[in-house]
This record gives structure tokens, sequence and C-alpha cells, in this order.
């Protein structure tokens, strides 16, 4: 099998859960409990918390969540009760569904235009950003076509027309991925553990330490600062944590190796009928074609019985067969019916990713001509 | 070490961690790919679901959580929105804090009296209700007691008044431990994985068949029915179902063991200056002591030395020394000081339980002298 729907889910990481085993063992005490393997339990929250928020800069606290749609939630309802809202046309439904929610509700949520690429269009951005604006939120890397947003940027200028803004940004598909730091203008960052190796029920919310009034979606035992309560995900947590400082070790020379199965893919590919939906700038972790024209889960069901797995990249179904974010880019239903998203991690290799675009070119061709009859 | 603390957290089910094992290593998919793979994950999801659900009766969904508390707050802010809601005072957190949320809002949140035991004072709780009622929640153990609320009866009582009105419980500390099946006025009703050998970081939600209008408090991707987003926990969920099964294969045999080692403790228990606060018809699996006068968490140390790990049943800091449910059922600050609260689990052996006791009886002894030179 060779699997490259990595910004779907990941693998975890075999050596994290076997690290991280002895918390089911011997150290399933309840991090509330006020004995020994209570504070035991407690003090690993502590330190994962620390050991995560100091991957992305030291002006950050990290809330411990169950997701990142979790995340993206709390940030957007702790703070767009008056004024307006922006967010893009090119989010994640964790994030465009409260949007909606709150624009359904009669609030002033504004989306921003995006490119072709799925980027956000700058200029449509800091056109719908006022006096008004009281929070903005844009995904760091698009998780259809790993679009990057320079989001330190883009906090920056949005603080420029509107100081007092909380800036917030899905990172789900740029953290553990892309080396960077957050720069002081951003407020809040959502992360999720099961992208980089980590379980699927963890999240996290990365806070800047000098924002108040973030408010708990969950309220009860007071957990993480008061700000998510429920019993702490000590065992999840800590596999987040391992899965993290393993990323985070080798972050440059994995990006340079997923950089490099992108570029062989790209140069292997048969561009006859195909387009590359991926802008060249855009995160190596994400690479969204189209044979346009084709329907892009047979060939995802094709591949599939090559032993290659890759995604849509879209929740198809039968009310909307089409990539909300794809179409709002511009696409045509022909680029859209054909979309393939691969997306790579560093378990992969070199022989995988030219037997990977060596089935994809040859679907694509055997379905053309099967078409064509 | 020999651990009574079963009502905070337990130790996962080795047996259930083993099997589920294989998600993580071979089907760790994302439920939602349409590969085989992603299918078979859903498939799983759905199983899980199914097997759950049929615990509680037939009139059940399950819709999966991260928590016992994200449960309850589902189900308070879907229906708390206009009108009158009813609770008691002998609720857990999760519950208490969002009614108090509601409170401070300027909302109609109503709290009805508890008795000596943690129990809910029917009469006071009827008064509560009216036509103008949405939405009741009376938890079905109480955690710090184990007072049981008939919920069967108190949810036909509650409707008699006004029929249209949702009748919840937090069934935390009552599922998979009472043997009991949920009537049809019963709508909602929260349940968590890691009080019976599951995983931190699970929940689960049981929402009748015919009721309408719950509200997800996580929106994005529509996992769940769209009634809570983020990817699906398939692991955590495999183990909650493999737990529950567990659970309910021996349910009355599992109750009866139980209340034998609660008749066995209280058989031996010095009652010189100890105050039993659970009532005799509580549920066996928690006992709730007061070593009257003494402080609690001296006791609690104490038997740690001993290596019996119990618990205070409240989350004593400065602001708050005493626990706020049994404050509200009458008891007076020294009978406060002294609270434990042991719990049992099927794990347990009678010898642990009467070593436990002694263990009990002579450090209560110990400090009293200690308290008097």
């Amino acid at each position: 099998m060779i699997y490259l729907d990595n910004a779907a889910t990941t693998k975890p990481l075999k050596l994290a859960l076997n690290q991280a085993n002895f918390i089911n063992e011997e150290l399933y005490f309840n991090p509330s409990a006020k004995y020994h393997g209570g504070v035991n339990a407690s003090t690993i929250v502590k330190t994962c918390r620390e050991n995560i928020a100091k991957c992305l800069g030291s002006d950050f606290d990290v809330i411990f969540t169950s997701c990142g749609s979790e995340s993206d939630n709390t940030a957007i309802y702790s703070y767009c009760r008056r004024g307006n809202f922006v967010t893009t046309l090119g989010e994640h439904s964790a994030v465009y569904e409260p949007f909606i929610d709150l624009k359904n509700k009669g609030l002033d949520a504004r989306f921003a235009k995006i490119n072709k690429d799925g980027s956000v269009c700058e200029e449509s951005l800091l056109s719908l950003v006022d006096e008004n604006t009281v929070f903005v939120s844009i995904v760091h890397v698009n998780n259809e076509t790993g679009a990057i947003n320079d989001i330190n940027k883009l906090a920056f200028e949005c603080k420029k027309k509107n100081p007092r803004l909380i800036f917030h940004s899905d990172g789900v598909q740029a953290f553990g991925k892309l080396p960077f730091r957050l720069s002081s203008n951003v407020d809040l960052y959502s992360v999720s553990a099961h992208k980089i190796g980590g379980l699927k029920g963890v999240g996290a919310l990365f806070k800047n330490k000098k924002i108040k009034n973030l408010k708990p979606l969950i309220l009860g035992g007071g957990q993480e600062f008061n700000l998510r309560s429920g019993t702490e995900n000590v065992f999840g947590i800590k596999v987040f944590e391992l899965a993290t400082l393993d990323k985070y070790k080798n972050i440059t020379q994995n990006y340079q190796k997923i950089n490099a199965f992108k570029e062989l893919f790209l140069s292997k590919l048969n561009l006859d009928g195909v387009e590359v939906i991926s802008s060249s700038n855009s995160s190596p972790y994400v690479l969204s074609l189209s044979a346009v024209g084709l329907r892009g889960e047979v060939i995802e069901h094709m591949l599939e019985l090559d032993g290659v797995y890759v995604g849509t990249g879209s929740a198809c179904n039968s009310k909307n067969p089409h990539s909300r974010v794809l179409k709002e880019a511009g696409h045509s239903a022909p680029v859209l019916d054909g979309i393939i998203r691969i997306s790579f991690s560093v378990e992969n290799t070199e022989d995988e990713v030219l037997f990977a675009v060596q089935k994809f070119n040859e679907n694509v061709q055997k379905l053309k001509k099967a078409m064509k009859k």
C-alpha cells in the first residue's frame, strides 16, 4: 500500500504510541487528583503544553482541545459577537461553517475572495477589514491545494487597518510541516494531532499570551485554565507531543524531502488532459491535480486497485458534487470533476512516488480511452 | 497499589486497547475517505455506535463526542435559549457551570434543591417546572455521593407538567454500572468512556430518535449526522465500544460484586468520628464518607502512603475549600472538611477493600490523636 492521503489523516507514529503507552498502563490517573499519580499526570500535560508551545515561538500558550475543528470553533465563537468578522472563501469547513452560522444569525460575517490556487486575494481581504472588524481568520495552508497564505504578513496588514482585531489562523495543514514561527501579530492558531502522526481526538489552540477574552466552548470542571473543560486526554496529549517533537526535530529536512517528492511527481506527470491546480510556491505536502473532464473519484478508485491511496480533497456528495473551495477559486466544472489530491508524508519513498505517478498517468489515459468509446 | 478512585477515572481495559490497536496500525484512515480503508473505518464507527446505543434501549441513537462534558454542553446549549430551564444543585460542573453561564446571561435558569444524600428533592424540582420549561437536566448518579435519581420517573413527572420539554440526564457515573434502560421520556443522556475502562477523550450523547433541534456545539465537516464535526476518533471509539460491551456483559453480577465491596467496607468501618454521607440505596460504585472535623486531603495523603488511592470528591482550592454539592446538601463545615470518596471497580478484590478500610480506620484515629495533642 502506498498511502498518499496524509492531508486527510496520518498513520500514528509507532514510536510515539509505544513511548506514551505507560500512561494507559501506569499513569491513567485523573490529572485533577491530588495524590502523587494525579500530580504526575498533570505534570505530563504541563510539559507537553510547553514543548508544543515553543515550536511556534515564545509568545504563545497552548490550550489542548479535542480536534482542530474545536480549536477553530472556540476561537470564532469567542470573539464574533458584534462588529464584523472576516474570513476567506478558501477556509476549511471548521471555519467556513461557523461563519455561515453567524451570517445566518444576522451577524456581519464577511468572506474574502480567493485566487485560482486557493490562496486569499489580499486586496479583497483588506477591503473587508475596517474599524469595526473584531476578528479575522485566514487558513495558513489550504487543505485542498496547499496554497500558503503568509499569515504573519496578513496579520500585520490587517492590524495596520485595525490594531484591536483578533487574528486567527487554521494551521492544521501547516503545523509540523512548514518551517515558520508565528509573529506576535497572530493571536490564535489551530492545530490537530492526527495530521502529523498523533492520534485522532486531540488538537490544540495556540493563544498569544497577550490576548484576553478567549471563551470556553465547553464549560465544566475548569481544566485548561478554564478555557476547555473535560478530563484531559493525557495519553493523546503525550502522543501529540512526541509526534510534534519528532516533526520539528527535522522540519527543514522533512520539508526538502517532501518538496523533492512533489518535484519528482510533477516531473513525471503526463500533462495531456491533466491540470496542476497547486501553484509552484504552495506547500509541497499537498498537490492538487485535475484530470480534466474525468471523474476524480473514479481515478481514486482505479489507483486504489493499484494499491495507491489518494484523496479527492473534497467531501463529494449528491448535494455538492464539487469542492466548494475550488469552485470559489474559479475552476470550471470539468476541472472540478477531475480533482485528485496527493498528500505526501516523510514515511513515503521515492519509489512510491514514482509508482504513484506512473499509475496516475496510466489510469488517466485508460479512463480517457474508455470515455471515448 | 489499591486504586479506589474509579469515579475520577479508570484504568483503560487492556484487552480493549489490544483489540483496538489494529486501528492505529492498519486502519488509521479518515472515515470520510472514499477508498476501502476509509469506508472500513467508517463502518467501525457505525458498528460501535449501534452496539453502544442498544445498551440503554431501542429508542436511542448515539452521537460520539470528546467527553461527558461536551455531551452535557451540547444538550444544554441546544435547547436553553428561551423559556426557562431546570436543573439541580447536585449536578456535576459540566451541567452546573453552563446553567450558571445562562443565568449570568440573564436567562431563566432554575436550580432544584437536593437532599442530604445529594439526590434531587422531587418536590422542589416539580415546583420549578412549568408550561414555559423547555429543558430539564438531572444527573443520574451523583458523582460525589452516588445518590441515584430515578430519571425515568422524574422524566415522566416533568413531562406530565409539560410534555414539550426536553429531558436530559448526565449519566456519566451510571452508564456501564447500574443495570437500567432509558424510558422513552428521557430525550438525551451523556456518558463518558474513561469512567468505564475506555480512554480519556471519548464520550457520547444518547439521543432519543424522536427529538429534533439538537444543535452541534462544533461546526465543520458535518460528521456525526452534522451534530458533531471533527474527524472521528476511531481508535478511541472502538476502545469505548469494547469497554462498554465488557461492562454490559456482566452488568448485574458486577453490580452485586461492587455492592458486596461497599457492604464489606461499611461493615468494617469504625464509625467513631466518621459519618457516612452516601445513603443505603445509593450506587455502590461511589461511597462518600466524612472524617468529621478532620481534613479529607490529609487522610487522602496518609492513605496514599499506605498504597491506597481514594478521592476527596471535590475540586478543593483556595477559593472553594468545600464541595459545592455537599454544601448545598446541607452538610456542616466539619463534615465538609473531612470528605473522602471511595469508588470501587470490578478490578478490585475483597482483600483490597479490607486493607483499605483498615487503613482508613487507622489513619482517622491516628489523625484524631495527633489533632488532640
